[in-house]
C-alpha cells in the first residue's frame, strides 16, 4: 500500500443529473475524461462538488464505478464514502476498495455533534474492513463538525488514516499540523482561496474542483511552487484568485455546472433543492472566465 | 384542515434500536405510549431525538406507521419527514400523510447551503403535494442552515406552512416572530433551556425530549404559563433546568436513553457512531434525576 | 452598607456636549431630572449611555458631582467608574464614594484581553479601596471581553462585590447566576430586548436608558411583573420592543439624542467620532415614538 | 512626503514601567536601541505593544519624543496615536509629526461601534491636520471594530492615509487588499502567525514585537522572500512559529517582558491590570527559545 498516493492537483468532478433527476453517467465519464486528459495529478469522485449526500446507495455505487473504469488507473483515484452511519461508511468504503479506489476520502458528518471519541470509533471502524488509504476530511462549513487539530493527529495513529484534508479557510490549521505531525505527513488543502497560502505553508496537494474549469491555471500555479518560484506563484495565484472565491461563494456544485456551459460543455442538471446560479452570478462568472481563459 | 393543532408540550420518543442495530419498534412503541399516558399534548417521532437523519427510508416508515398507531388518536402527531434532497422529503411527508399523521415538521437540511429561494422552493414543492399543515423547523445546530425571521416570514406565505419551530436558542427570534407575524400565527419552542423565557415572550408550545424523563415538571411549567403565574413559572423552572441544560449539552438521544434506564426503563442501543454517555456523565444525570423525583 | 440598593428600573442618562464639545452640565442636571421626576428607580450616570470612556479625567468627575447633586437623595445613584488602567478606576470610584454615589459600577475594559486572574484583582483593588457596593458588568460587545459565570461567581467573594449586571444578550446566563448563586443575590438585565425574558428569569433590575424617552412603558412593565401579571407583562413589552430594539441596534448615545429631541427636549451635541443618526434613521425613531406616546 | 516609508521588519518595543508605576524611559531607550542595532527596518513606538490606551496624554508624548530621539533618524519611525475620541487623536498625530515622526499609525478605538461613515470622518479630521503619512489599522481583537475591505479601501481616498495594517489574522482579507488596490497599495501584516502566508500574499512588512526577542531570525525570512526563496523561507517560518504563535497567544507586552528578561535583558514592570506572565507560561517560553538562539 502507497500510503500517500496523492500529490499536486487533485481534482473533484461533479455528479451531473438528467432531465429526468437521474445520474448522466455517459456525462459524467466525459467530465472525468476531461480533468484526466487537462494534466490533473488524481481525481476524486462524491467530494462535496459530487454532492454526495444527496445520492443514494445505488447512484454512489454507479459513480464509483463509472469514474474508476474511466480513469483507467492513469492517476490515482480518491472516492469520498462518507455517510451519517458507521455501517453505512463502512459500505461504501469497502465498495469502492474493491472497485478499485486508491484511497477513500472520509468526513464525520455530523447531526448530532460527535464527540472526539466517536469520531475516533467511526474512522477506526472504518479504517478496519479495509486496506487502502484514508484521508480524513475536515470541513466545517459542509459537514457540521470541526475537527481539532489535536483530533486529526489523533486519527493518524490509525494505520491507514494516512493523509489529512483541511478545509477550514484557516492557515494557520495548516500550519499546526506541519509543526505537530512533521514534514512526513501529507496535509492537503480544500479551501480554494488558500492555494497559495497552503503550498507556503508545505500542503502536499490542493483538493479542488476548479480543473473543470481553469485547469491550465491551478496546475501552472502548483508548478511555480514545486520550482520554488514564489514570485510566479503570487502572479499565478492572483490571475485565478476571482473564480476561487467565485465558486466557492456560491457553492461549487452550482458554480461548476454554470462555468462548464459557459465554456461550451454540458453540466447537466442539479438535483432539487440544488438550483442553477442566477442570471446575475452566471454574468458575473462569464466575465471572470473571459478574462483567465 | 385544523391549521394549528398543537399547544403545550409536545413531546420527542427516541428511536430506540436493538443489538443487532435494528430499530426496535415493539420498545419504540411503549416509549410512545408512556409520553401519551403522562399527559403529552402531543406526540413527536422522528425528530432530531428521533435521529431521523441516520435512518434508511424503511425504518422511517415503519417508525412513523408504529407511532400513528400507538398513539391511536388520543393526542395529535407531528412527524419529522425532513431529508436533503426535495423528492425523498416529498416521498415521506406523503407517507406520513397517508399513515394519518396531523402534521409533518421540515428542516432544510444542508450541506450545500441553501439560498433562500431554494429553501422557500423546497418548502413549496413538498407542500404542494400534501394537504396537511407543514411546522417550518429553524435549527441551525443540527440542520447546519440557519432560517432568517425574514424568510420564515416568506414561508408562511406557503398555505400549509402554518407552524414555526425555533430552536436557535434566541428568544430574540420568537419575539420578532411574534412582533412580525402578530398573534395569530403559532411559534414553538425547541430550546430546552428557553422553556421559560419561550412561554413569556408568548409561544403556544415547547417541542421537548424532556418528558421522557420529568413529564410532571414538563407539564406542569405549562400550567403556571397558562393560569398566567409567573411565580410559580420562575420556581417550576429552576426546578429542571439542570435536566433541560444536561440532555441538550450531552445530546438528546444519549442523555434520553441514560435517563430511561437510570428511571428503570428500557432505552434500547444508540446506532454508530453515537455512543452511550460516559459513567461520569451518567452519575451526574442520576443525580439531577434524583433531585427531581 | 445596604448591598444591593437597586431594584426596577434603573434609568442611564447621556452626556450631552455643548457646540464648543464641552460636557453641557446644566442639560446633563435637565436630563437627570427628567428621569427622577419620570419615576425611575435609580440614576446611573458613566454609563455606555454616558460615554464614560470618551471622556476626560475632570469631566468624569463634573458629570459624577452634578448627577449626585440634581438627585439629591431621592433615588439612589450608580456611577460608571470603569477605566482601563487599575489606577485610574481606584481613584475614580473613591471619587466617586466621597461626591456621594450609592454605588459604583464597574465594567473590565480590555485592549489587552485580560486573564480571569487579571480581572478578579482588578476587581478586589477598587474594592479595597472603597466601602460601597460594587456592581460587576459584563458587556464583551462594549468592553470588548466576556466574563464567564464562573468568573463573576468568583467576583461576588470580594465583600463589596454584591451586584452583577449581564448584557450579553443571552438569558441563558442570567438563568445560570440564578440557579447558581442562588436567589439571595441580585442580577440585574443590561440588554433592552431582553427586558421581559430578564424579568421572567428573575432579574431584580433593569439597567436601560429607555427612560429617557419612553418612561411610564419601562415602568408598567416592571409593575407587571411585580404584581404577577405575564399576561400584561408579555403585552406591554411587545409595545414596546420596537423602540428597545432600535436604541440598540444604532447605539444608545445617538439613539436617545434623537429621541430627546423628537419629543422636544434638547439632547445636546455628541463627541465625534460619534455622529447623529442619519435622516432615515431619525424618521424611523420618529415613526416607533409615535406609535407609543 | 514619502508615500510608502516601510518595508521589511517593523519593530514594536514594549513600553516598560518602574515599580513606581510610571514610564521608565530610559530602559524604553535602551529597548529601541536594541531593536535598531539588531537590524529592524522601522521602529514603531506606542503600538498595541506599548499599550498606548494604557497610557496618560503626556506619557505618550514622552515615548514619542524618546523613541524618536533614540532612532535618530537611522530607520524610519511609525507612532501609534488612536484615542477615542478624535479630538484625542489629532492631539497626538500633531504631537508626533513634530516629534518628527515619519508616520502615524491609527486603529479605529470603539467603544461603541462606530459606522463606516464615522470612521472615514475620523481618518479624514486627523488626516487633515498632519502632512506625514498614516497607516491605517485593522485589529477587531484589539479594537473592537472590524474595518471592512471595502472600508479600508475607502480610506484610501484620504491623500496621506497610504498603507494598511492588517491584523484580523484571515490572510483571505490581505489578498482582497491586494486584488482590489493593485501592488501600488502597500499592505502590512499584523498577525504574527501569518508572516509567511502574508509575505506569499505579497505583503510589504511584518509589524511585529517579535525582534525583541529573536531578530536574526525574523529577518532571515524577510530576506529569503527577497530572494525568492520560498523553501528557505517555510523553513524558517517553521523555525520560529513556536514564538510567534506563543507572544500572541499570551500577549505581547506581557510575553516580550518575559522573554527580554529570560534572555537577561531587563523588561521592567507592566502596568495593573496586566500581570506577568504565570510561572508554567515562563517556563514554557524558556524552552521555546532555548530551541531558536
Amino acid at each position: 500500500m502507497n500510503h500517500v498516493p496523492f500529490k499536486g492537483i487533485i481534482a473533484y468532478p461533479i455528479t451531473p443529473f438528467d432531465s429526468l433527476g437521474q445520474v448522466d453517467i455517459p456525462l459524467f465519464q466525459r467530465l472525468v475524461e476531461r480533468l484526466v486528459a487537462n494534466g490533473s495529478h488524481a481525481i476524486a469522485p462524491l467530494g462535496s462538488t459530487g454532492v454526495l449526500p444527496y445520492l443514494q446507495d445505488e447512484e454512489k455505487e454507479a459513480v464509483t464505478t463509472a469514474a474508476i473504469q474511466q480513469v483507467g488507473g492513469r492517476v490515482p483515484t480518491l472516492v469520498g464514502v462518507s455517510c451519517l452511519t458507521t455501517e453505512r461508511t463502512i459500505y461504501h468504503a469497502r465498495y469502492a476498495e474493491k472497485a478499485g479506489a486508491t484511497a477513500v476520502m472520509i468526513i464525520p458528518m455530523s447531526y448530532w455533534k460527535l464527540t472526539d471519541d466517536e469520531i475516533f470509533r467511526h474512522y477506526e471502524a472504518v479504517a478496519s474492513r479495509i486496506s487502502i488509504p484514508i484521508m480524513a476530511y475536515n470541513n466545517p462549513a459542509t459537514g457540521g463538525v470541526d475537527m481539532s487539530p489535536a483530533l486529526l493527529k489523533r486519527l493518524l495513529q490509525i494505520p491507514n488514516v494516512t493523509m489529512i484534508k483541511e478545509s477550514t479557510g484557516d492557515v494557520q490549521r495548516m500550519q499546526y499540523l506541519r509543526r505537530e505531525l512533521g514534514e512526513e505527513v501529507a496535509f492537503y488543502n480544500g479551501s480554494n482561496p488558500l492555494a497559495l497560502a497552503a503550498f507556503a505553508a508545505g500542503a502536499s496537494g490542493w483538493c479542488t474542483a476548479a480543473p473543470n474549469l481553469i485547469p491550465q491555471l491551478n496546475l501552472a500555479l502548483y508548478k511555480a511552487i514545486e520550482r520554488n518560484d514564489l514570485q510566479a506563484a503570487n502572479t499565478l495565484f492572483y490571475d485565478q484568485v476571482d473564480l476561487l472565491k467565485f465558486i466557492v461563494a456560491t457553492g461549487l456544485p452550482r458554480a461548476i455546472k454554470a462555468g462548464l456551459e459557459i465554456l461550451g460543455e454540458e453540466g447537466g442538471q442539479l438535483r432539487n433543492p440544488l438550483q442553477p446560479l442566477s442570471s446575475t452570478e452566471t454574468a458575473t462568472l462569464r466575465q471572470i472566465l473571459q478574462h483567465m481563459n
